[in-house]
């Protein structure tokens, strides 16, 4: 069906077309691109001009997605197939995250060499999943479902300007966002996407899929103690909020490390006054909890709010807590799932299932149809840095494994386009 | 000699007259008054007009120290005894330190009633102890040492203004800095002060004198792991300086409160990235640690190197630090501490001799002549602060205990005036 060096062709390639694409961005000095930024149209003329040439027909649509429908081998009504990522970046962002999904899809197309299948590929590039241009992310994603809401429409980026007036602004119609929604015939989602952590390095495997996208608490909790001289108060007669906090913070490693597959990070201690010779008497840190049981992390929350409690309490300090973010666990699709550890083996690998602690579109777009994911080995674990990469070889087994799933779709009902009607 | 109800009288006049010298700041919001600012100037007419009142000699010194001299009963040459403390404050001050020691020793000679003794006795305010302006402590009594050198006159304020230069434009002269050293007859120095800590409350005494003015270190450590992705890196995986830094912080709690004497505090912490989705790759700490005796001092600091090493170590972090501060710890005068001891037991309190973990002028001067303190209990243990206080019962044990002290020193050998030459 293909060749490998095909393949290796195709994933050298996609390396060049990633570090070309990294060069759109927003200042010259490194890459940053958000929700329809000036560099953001760029990008969608570079990949146009990928994907017109393989016979796909290329828009644009209200929320500044990049959507590419690659035809059937029938005429419609169809079936189809999305594969796709999203396009934006964080600020100082590496050559790969988000946009590898979207060129690996450019790709599978190359692969496919004109040839058509029974159901229709829609590449898609989505305009924000990162949340960067206006602190809520998934604008893209949210536009697919039905979820891109007069709400999300109002909110204002750092200079004033809103959802809408950005949409505008680049020339697009905010009126027309249900235009973006879904097609009826959408019968599942693919994305690839870097895995962004260091599981695959340490099994030594270039792929994995994803069973599930884990649930996510962020929260915030503040110790209060009293602020005092460093030199004059005796280590007994201290309320000091560092001493509680750093308990706290090793309360919260511990419990993560009981629980298979639990995360507990303390990403941010903010110690006020934050002087060398007073001891602080407030302490701020964030909570980020995730796991694929929302159950678990629910427990592991409560856990950690009562350690809390009663490490304050034993150290007479005052302790509260918010809650930023709740977000349950989303089940990727068990039958392509399967079909994807089918052709990763077929790719010549050994598949590994895993649950991926970062959020993705998938997670949206699983809200309506069949979605499921394929990671690539991240060297070191880096990711939203310059120095993130992707090995080549690596590249390659995801492109054979796309092909592979492509043709096993091929034959499940789902993906078979259906006969015009008379 | 005296009455109880005069030394009441006195205290309330003392109270009254440090909540009216706190209204002489560089703001009105709050009291704040740094070395030879606008304010200061008034507060040195006010204390000048005071003294005068009581027959002494007032002047401002090249280094901006205010100095009065009460006559002794017999002509020069004599022996004198220093009182004071400073005139500073940090900013968002309380009424008290410092300045309390200040219009205490006025209060002294007040209740003196022109009574004259047979040494003299120098009131002196310090026109910095707290190193606000400069970011160096004690300006004024290291001009009565001999140590503010042209390094410390060349320092520069926030606006650029150098040491020389504000003392030029409060309309000193900085080239008579040695007329501000200690007069050769200066046999000892007596400074009162808030204990700035919570030690005479908990033991339910108002005064204590201070045997040893406890050294310290200031150090600062970082810690540096590996940033990461707080989702998709698993606990086993991670290389997370927030962690590694907060069992440091447990380990420098329970080393100090193994030794008695001894305390250790991290104050500032500052993780980075500090984002709640990203384990901190690296956290700056500052550790301050103090004790009477050098030796325990040096032994725990090494302990905590040693510690963060290992921690840093088991975790596969780095760890550096540097010092930023060591300095002795400055025993005070066993004889002048006796007789303070037994002016307290006069004034009909419970003497308790403690350390002051807090530096002050009294271990400057120290450098050259016999020096003691006593302190006065500190409601809440809160200094440094606009709600920082003194009971006005506490200032008048220790107006009584300042007087027992003058008359027991007149029968002192070093304090009595030497006979006029013929």
């Amino acid at each position: 069906m293909f060749q490998t060096t095909a393949s290796a062709d195709l994933a050298e390639e996609v390396m060049a077309r990633c570090r070309t694409l990294a060069l759109f961005s927003e200042h010259r000095a490194g890459t940053r691109r958000t929700f329809l930024s000036p560099p953001m149209r760029q990008v969608h003329q570079e990949i146009t001009a990928w994907l017109e040439a393989l016979g796909a027909k290329v828009r644009v649509d209200a929320a500044g997605n990049l959507r590419a429908l690659y035809p059937t081998e029938v005429e419609a009504p169809t079936s189809r197939l999305l594969v796709g990522s999203h396009l934006d970046t964080v600020p100082n962002a590496g050559a790969y995250d988000g946009i590898l999904g979207v060129v690996l899809a450019v790709a599978l197309l190359r692969g496919l060499g004109r040839r058509k299948l029974p159901y229709a590929i829609e590449v898609v590039g989505f305009s924000d999943e990162e949340g960067v241009r206006f602190g809520m992310p998934f604008i893209g994603s949210r536009a697919l479902v039905g979820r891109l809401d007069e709400d999300l429409l109002r909110a204002r980026d750092a200079r004033g300007v809103s959802v809408r007036q950005a949409i505008e602004e680049f020339g697009l119609n905010p009126a027309a966002i249900l235009g973006a929604s879904l097609a009826d015939d959408s019968a599942g989602y693919i994305e690839f996407h870097i895995e962004q952590g260091p599981v695959l390095e340490r099994l030594g495997l270039p792929l994995a899929t994803v069973e599930a996208i884990a649930g996510q608490s962020r929260m915030e909790f503040t110790f209060v103690g009293r602020t005092n001289h460093a030199g004059t108060t005796p280590m007994d007669l201290r309320y000091d909020a560092v001493a509680g906090a750093a308990e706290w913070i090793m309360a919260a490693e511990g419990a993560a490390k009981t629980v298979p597959g639990l995360v507990a990070t303390v990403g941010a201690v903010e110690a006020r006054p934050g002087a060398a010779n007073v001891i602080a008497g407030e302490v701020r840190l964030t909570l980020d909890v995730r796991h694929r049981r929302d159950e678990v992390r629910t427990r592991a929350v409560e856990e950690l709010t009562l350690r809390a409690r009663q490490i304050a309490e034993r150290r007479a300090l005052s302790v509260r807590w918010r809650t930023l973010l709740d977000q349950q666990a989303v089940a990727m699709d068990p039958f392509l799932c399967g079909q994807i550890e089918e052709a990763i083996r077929k790719a010549g690998c050994e598949p590994h299932r895993m649950v991926s602690g970062a959020g993705h579109d998938a997670m949206i777009v699983a809200e309506k149809i069949p979605s499921a994911m394929i990671l690539l080995r991240t060297p070191g674990g880096i990711s939203h840095d310059p120095a993130e990469s992707v090995a080549v070889a690596d590249v390659a087994k995801a492109i054979e494994c796309g092909l592979h799933l492509l043709d096993q779709l091929a034959s499940a009902a789902a993906f078979q386009a259906r006969t015009p009607r008379a």
